[in-house]
């Protein structure tokens, strides 16, 4: 038997990597989980997020599982090794492929990251850049509107570019020519945070979680150590939320494109 | 025995409104429970919204309570009947204080409300002012963002000059002349809605859930229904979480001021 591929979320965001894998992987079975009931978890207490964490995982793996993939920045920068202990297939998170991308993209190495204030705070990103790279200057930015202005859908609008010149003030003055999009929402800014670098006449590698933990898991199926359905199969994905399944199909739609399967309510 | 006032909310912006309580009865007890862990409510589900009320109502009911005030605009907007059949003393929500006091400002019967997506979209605050003055024309908006900013203390920026700018042109369109800060949140931004409408050239009075919930318990207690504790005592506050209380204390200083009492964790 095949199992499929799990990927839990604390919302909406985690779709951008479903999304990601699902393209690379067509013939494969996904399972996505989004806590939609209690996001966001960037601006929780690391307690709280390991305490969701876990129960999202204990849901998860009632699932014939071949890997499980923590979408969200947040729990992947300070929850894994709880996660881990829980099921007994391969975890990936966002945090080690977003750093590993950005250290090869980086020729100054010179890095920026921006994300929530819990993934941020952890120093995950830093910790797992300067283990690659030990010489690397890492400058971080916490980026907290971004995540409700995703939802907004205010991509391209004076307020979006107003916010980002604040946010990203200090990342560039650091001169990075890499930026670590550190929160499944951020790629959907990638216009506009690109207008903004070029207004101050840098050229900045953004550097998007989903598809780098795409390229890992690339990896880990070509190192035969996850099984790969056969090509030609028709692929699915099957969602859970713990808030009303309505907003999240709606919501939805702008960060996936139309009709993605069932969508269920669960209470965890 | 004189029991305490339990004041409870979906975070911190309750704590506007228990300062207020506080300040106009400095002899009372409160008791605050914010429920910081699974905050942000009100863009969740109504079906969610109720769900977490009816937690934190038997959480808050395990005091000697002579009143339960809801601070949070969504709860109030849809889930009082619940609440008020789980405890034996009044409860008061903000939406009708709010609504009255609206009403009694306003001389051209259009009045303005700002709040979140499940309390604009309850129809609450319409409904309430229609009761009162059947003729009146009300114009509604969501600003889901103004938490977010209230919470990053961006309070006189050029960012929340534009997002006020974008949500309340409805509203200004219609020429309101009194606009009801429908989210314990609002009220931070008083001066920056001041700004926009004198640019715009009119003259908008806010009413502030706050105060408009402080003039009821007022009432409640001159008519004898509430008992008030004698003047001279000393007062408290006594304040439950539900996440870190690091963080509720950080934001709470911005909210409240310096120094309240107390911050307990608890689990519901």
């Amino acid at each position: 038997m095949n199992g499929v591929i799990g990927v839990f979320d604390s919302g909406i965001g985690g779709l951008t990597v479903a999304r990601e894998l699902a393209s690379r992987f067509p013939a494969e079975e996904f399972v996505y989980l989004g806590d939609t009931a209690r996001l966001p978890y960037g601006s929780k207490s690391p307690e709280t997020v390991r305490s969701y964490a876990v129960r999202c995982t204990a849901f998860l793996a009632r699932f014939p599982l071949k890997t499980l993939v923590v979408a969200c920045n947040t729990v992947s920068s300070m929850a894994l090794p709880n996660i881990a202990g829980m099921v007994s297939v391969p975890v990936l998170g966002v945090i080690e492929p977003g750093a590993a991308t950005a250290v090869r993209r980086s020729v100054s190495g010179r890095i920026g990251v921006i994300g929530q204030p819990v993934t941020i705070n952890s120093g995950a990103y830093e910790q797992a850049i300067k283990r690659l790279r030990p010489e690397a200057v890492v400058t971080s930015a916490v980026s907290p509107l971004l995540v409700p202005l995703a939802e907004e859908g205010w991509m391209g609008s004076p307020v979006v570019r107003l916010v980002l010149e604040r946010y990203l003030a200090p990342v560039l003055a650091a001169d990075v020519d890499s930026l670590v999009l550190g929160c499944t929402h951020y790629p959907l800014f990638k216009a506009d945070i690109a207008a903004v670098t070029r207004q101050r006449g840098l050229a900045v590698e953004l550097v998007d979680s989903a598809s780098a933990v795409a390229d890992e898991l690339e990896r880990l199926i070509n190192a035969g150590l996850i099984k790969r359905r056969p090509d030609g199969g028709q692929g699915s994905i099957r969602c859970f939320v713990t808030d009303s399944p309505a907003s999240f199909a709606s919501v939805g739609a702008r960060f996936w494109g139309a009709g993605f399967g069932a969508i269920e309510q669960v209470d965890l």
